[in-house]
């Protein structure tokens, strides 16, 4: 971490800080030019908050110099790190894992419908919501642990695993059976308190999607929230972020899937039915996806869009999802990861 | 709510969308140009979502023309709201309101400390956090309960009012005896479950933080989950939004403050602390919340906030908060509100 | 475009705006629920300005149903427009062109050597700046005309074609012999003075960039301005948003490219060395580009960047460029677009 | 300037790195942990662009530690500089400087009935726009030069001064006669071709608007552009960012007159017109404004802003504005400023 004083910081600011630091255990490297005072701190910094150092007088900027993160830093681990779902269902490596279904879970026929045609598309993963977290109180809140009951049942017909989102602490005993993947929302990357539980409690993967305001930093933090807490079988998931474009929903940040490359081991999939918010740009942006080497999509299909409970708009028919699982094959055909 | 059909719409397409909303007991009102198709949609289309219509083929883009919340507006209720905190404390109408105290709760001593200068400066409510959302699990989390009893004790000796962070639905039993306002953190402010539980389960008064990237809407869609689950006491607190500026830590959105005014009747305050992230800059923006017409403000303080366990840099020292209760007081005279 | 009055206007104030549109010539057509007054405006509406409209008491809000753009939009010409720049180079249809040089023209033996080396990777087009827009006053603002005098040079010994950023209308003479497309920066994407002059002193292509913030809707009416000024030729290229994220330069909004398909005929390629500002993303985004669809890429390239004279951070070594030439034609094999 | 490399770095690249730093002069001091390579360059830095130094191989990172600006800082002047428009008219200090006026001049009549009333409310300097930037090509684009005088003498009638926008340097000495003060507008402030001319050719004051999405540093750096050029009579103004939020036309950033007087000498007004996009918020946000330390505001106003020909949407009608004229009145009895 480094720290710079303000051009006017005085002999007794400086060791009013360097005292602290050095009470703490730390060491002091300094690094000042006759016109700026900085010096670095030597030591392990990851409890240190920079803002709390900016509370000492004198303080200018205190900057990072390391990952605030460690377990889930590609320093910490070099090589990518692959998740096992299930027998054969693998997240990472050289996998493209394809997850799909509806937005809510609306009935048992519904479900099976969707389930049966992702499959044949070759999707390997079903994903569904039984809890939904909706703006508005007035909206479809999901069918509850119903929804759950109909995915799995679904689902084990057409050897497809599950996902689905969990809101809150107390559903994590009645999810365990009937899922294999826990998806931990967007509103939810920094409800510290589920991460924590969900890190405690369960061993299978969790399905980290990035906040619409999130820093890459903020997100690998979440996981490690997760990881610190005793699971490191987590997926991170770019969904979008907001900014001031609204002609789609979101903006797919697609250069996020090659900073978590970068910084992370964890593998990174993309869902770019929220990011766009139109179905018209979903086959596109999930061409992009595998192209910039994201490990898979999660994607929202319906058989009858125009009356899905929900998330209609971004929606895939069957048809359209099939057409898009066969442009990624053609690209599969060039690329090094294999759908 | 309005519909806009794409210009190659056909008219199949339109008889599509029109049945289906006659068939949900909506009336049509045509009213098209010669090169847009357009229509308005008749009743109350509050559980209507506009992207869901946008699943339907043919449809270009869908303008709600009415407020998708009901108890939080204006048109539902002129007058504006004045919340009873306890016998001699309200929030909203005439008064401006000060709630002042540290980023954590660290020990009995300190928050005496504090509680004694902040009422002797002229603050009514006792802010402090006992349970710390981080975004680093290697950050201090709060002491947990053990701070909430500092908190009321402190409190009560000094006959202030007790607002502090809630993060789970499973503590609200706990919160119960110890606060007299429940905090909802920025971070949380979309969790959806946790807003239900809230406000079916307590009467008291809920601080709703505006998210860091939350439109007004949103933000005003998450009151009134709280009200629609049966608690009207709905404090809005701006508390600055993310933007691409990072001199500051956060873009304080003063103009929020007027907008919840003209849609809202909900007293709404802010907290310039974690606006700006600065303390030198709380006093000013303290003066001008109070300037633009604010039902009050959440600030931080601490006696050391070189040593304080959280968000020192954007502590104000107790002589600092004293004197911005000074330049405030002098505002009083010329203002409506009185402090 | 649609009107929605406030809940309380009365009827004089109805009558005043309808009043004031009937006397421009337009057409009303209500819409109005029992709850909301709603009208539509028929007629040309590209002259109205939706704010102005709210400039009427009693008026909430204003809604454009049709695109205030009318030369650029996809409604008005329905087929993809295909540029050619020269003999063999086309923009647009079923061609992926690669534009590739330095960010800034340094010397005659520099260029040379670059437009050779991207020549023979597959590019078409030199890029190069020779009036550079720099943040800093002290920071190196380019060769001006004699760097264009070089580009021109080099790029005929390889039969490349020339694009190069111009800064003042001032310049248009002077950069016409020596370039074969205009090219207008970000910062200059509403300079429309600039627009208007360039649209009617030229007829060469003009590469319109994307502002930092602009929506898609303002950049397309930036490229009305220069085709209402005369000239029709002008392709679109996306350079990546300012974000609230920081770890890359801007963030690449990838779904613009689908956006200005959906909505305009005109040819719209990427630049993800701006959009990145890190050269260990180029390739990889140009494959997703690539795959999105785009019609083009242009990119920085340095056979030295740690000694280029600027955007280092971002440039391509010449191999690492042939890399990802290569990478792309792998694509080629399977997608429409032809490299 | 701080150096962080990477974790895997290897000692030719740091020696690489470090040895062109030295070549050009400049000083190493190293502050490398037994984790981490760091190392400051000591020198004057304002030549060096980190994201240049970011290009060599093996560099992590680089990080400012002294402002990229020097005759706009703060540490190059202590004191607040007050910028003389003429005789009586002073900007900056403790005077508090209100200028009013149309959007866009319209005629005679309509400019004179203005400047009699704003005159008479307590406004110094008269604002009209001559020739608009305006989003479209289809919009009235400004009287032009008949606009111009029609200010200046309506102005000199009422012993008012002028501001108005220029748009290209090729008017810089048609604007000479008549304006008191150049506005530069937001979408040009980074015509850096335009700040060099405007700082070499004219003495008066420049107003220089923030750009929609310019960090302060930015805005910093543009002043530093005209001031390096000759002319140190900037006046800074924060007009509103754009943001994700949609209400307000753009985002008032009230900490940017904070940031402003800790960073700059320079004075900083606001205007509250375009940054709210809506009349309602304006005498509110001007109260605002000047409760927090701004040096003045720049409003529109017009006596019919239904039939004004631009922005009536967010123009005050003369008697609104003098009751905000009379409200700041009230609170300059108990502000440092005078009004």
């Amino acid at each position: 971490m480094i720290v710079q004083m303000k051009p006017q910081a005085s002999k007794e600011q400086f060791k009013r800080i360097t005292d602290f630091l050095v009470a703490k255990g730390f060491g002091i490297k300094d690094a000042s030019s006759e016109t700026n005072i900085v010096f670095g701190i030597i030591g392990d910094t990851k409890s240190l908050n920079p803002t709390d150092l900016e509370a000492f007088e004198g303080v200018f900027q205190v900057t990072r110099v390391s990952t605030p993160y460690k377990l889930a830093s590609r320093s910490f681990k070099k090589e990518d790190t692959v998740i096992k779902v299930r027998e054969n269902i693998f997240i990472g490596g050289n996998q493209f894992v394809v997850m799909a279904g509806p937005c809510s879970i609306e009935s048992f026929e519904n479900t099976e419908e969707i389930a049966r045609a992702v499959k044949a598309s070759g999707a390997s993963i079903l994903r569904g919501g039984a809890f939904k977290p909706r703006t508005s109180p007035y909206a479809f809140q999901g069918m509850g642990l119903e929804g759950l009951k109909i995915m799995r049942e679904d689902a084990d017909k057409y050897d497809l695993a599950v996902v689905s989102e969990i809101m809150s602490e107390d559903m994590i005993e009645a999810f365990e059976p009937y899922v294999d993947i826990y998806q931990l929302g967007a509103r939810n990357m920094q409800n510290f308190h589920l991460l924590k539980q969900l890190g405690a409690r369960t061993k299978k993967p969790i399905l980290l999607k990035r906040g619409l305001s999130s820093t890459i930093e903020e997100w690998l933090m979440s996981a490690e929230y997760i990881m610190a807490s005793g699971n490191e079988n987590v997926i991170l998931c770019e969904r979008g972020i907001r900014t001031f474009e609204k002609y789609t929903r979101n903006t797919l940040d697609i250069s996020a899937v090659l900073a978590v490359k970068e910084l992370s081991h964890l593998p990174v999939i993309i869902d770019p039915s929220h990011a766009a918010g139109k179905y018209s740009m979903i086959e596109k942006l999930s061409m992009a996806s595998y192209a910039v080497g994201a490990d898979g999509l999660i994607v929202e299909v319906h058989p009858d869009p125009e009356h899905a409970l929900s998330d209609g708009a971004q929606s895939l028919k069957l048809e359209k999802f099939d057409h898009m699982m066969q442009e990624l094959t053609k690209l599969s055909k060039v690329l090094d990861k294999k759908i």
